[in-house]
């Protein structure tokens, strides 16, 4: 490899390489495309990384990436505080905000129960979790976790734990929007069914 | 976007969305996947970058990427120094290389003829070019180049150039290997019909 590229040039491979998703071919074309770019926008490329890395930090509050002490979302006056969306990720946390659909506040668990991974509930902001559904002005906490047998598992545990202060729901599993009955795999399906509403005459 | 993401998270994915092949999704997965990482990495991928875009230029003698004013190719002892590859981008020297079939020296030409996007002549690299080709050592010239349009005017255009010089081959186009014939489109083919040879009975 060393002859193939000059020193400088293939460290950045490397690093590229280091991403997900990313391989041998696609660092290579990324790395060539960059070495064409103007050396300001290398230079801000290269700022933005260590600034994201460096100033984004987690929401004392609710755990979502936030490069200030408390979220964007935390503080927004017009958010309703009766509802808490407990999720695994901030990238869930993104998904849902892209709905435009929730105007409620978010906690971010940090993962999922996993005794494999040996993720046990006292890795996850729980405590925290439970001091803000302790809070009166909640009313009900929305679990929206993956359906994985850790998500199952974590689902069932916090719904235990938050039962005692407010409502308790989940997110609907079932037939994705556009998706075709013939072709859903036989779990969704049962969930679908399982999840049956009466249909709405109104 | 701007209650989405939080500020530099959201100026990082901004400028992964500008690099070829990376769109939205992706820009997002790879800053979230980024923040994760220990400071020590992001440091050294945002150093790599800035690394690869101030030392590496191109090589004085052939205009391959080098980040010494001569290439390790150029500069390598054991090479053949009688023949010359001539190829359009730094990336089909690094193809070539790849496939350790290639032991002479290359020239790049830095771009192919297109007259439709103002590429003349004078825009590649052809004075160093016949300056080298001039040389008694030199005794092949191998044109490399895309079967493009642009190719095929850059490569006769050169052809005619360097013929006073020394033998000038191209390179065989015609079915890939493990292709096959009822799917290869008309024009590879032709190329392939156009290309045969006899069959080598030894």
């Amino acid at each position: 490899m060393s002859t193939v590229y000059t020193r400088p040039l293939a460290r950045l491979i490397e690093h590229l390489q280091r991403l997900p998703g990313i391989g041998p071919k696609t660092a290579q074309r990324l790395a060539l495309h960059l070495l064409k770019r103007p050396e300001a926008e290398i230079q801000a490329l290269a700022q933005a990384l260590v600034d994201a890395k460096q100033q984004v930090g987690v929401c004392s509050v609710c755990f979502h990436l936030s490069a200030d002490p408390t979220c964007d979302i935390c503080r927004a006056p017009q958010r309703d505080d009766s509802t808490l969306c407990v999720v695994a990720d901030s990238r869930d946390v993104i998904a849902i905000e892209k709905t435009r659909e929730y105007r409620g506040k978010y906690h971010v668990l940090g993962g999922l129960i996993s005794p494999m991974e040996g993720i046990t509930p006292d890795h996850l902001h729980l405590h925290p979790l439970i001091q803000r559904a302790s809070q009166p002005q909640i009313t009900e906490i929305i679990l929206a976790i993956n359906p994985s047998i850790e998500g199952e598992t974590t689902t069932l545990y916090v719904g235990q734990l938050l039962k005692p202060f407010a409502k308790v729901t989940r997110i609907a599993f079932g037939l994705p929007v556009g998706g075709d009955l013939e072709y859903a795999d036989e779990i969704t399906l049962a969930r679908a069914l399982e999840g049956r509403r009466e249909l709405d005459w109104r």
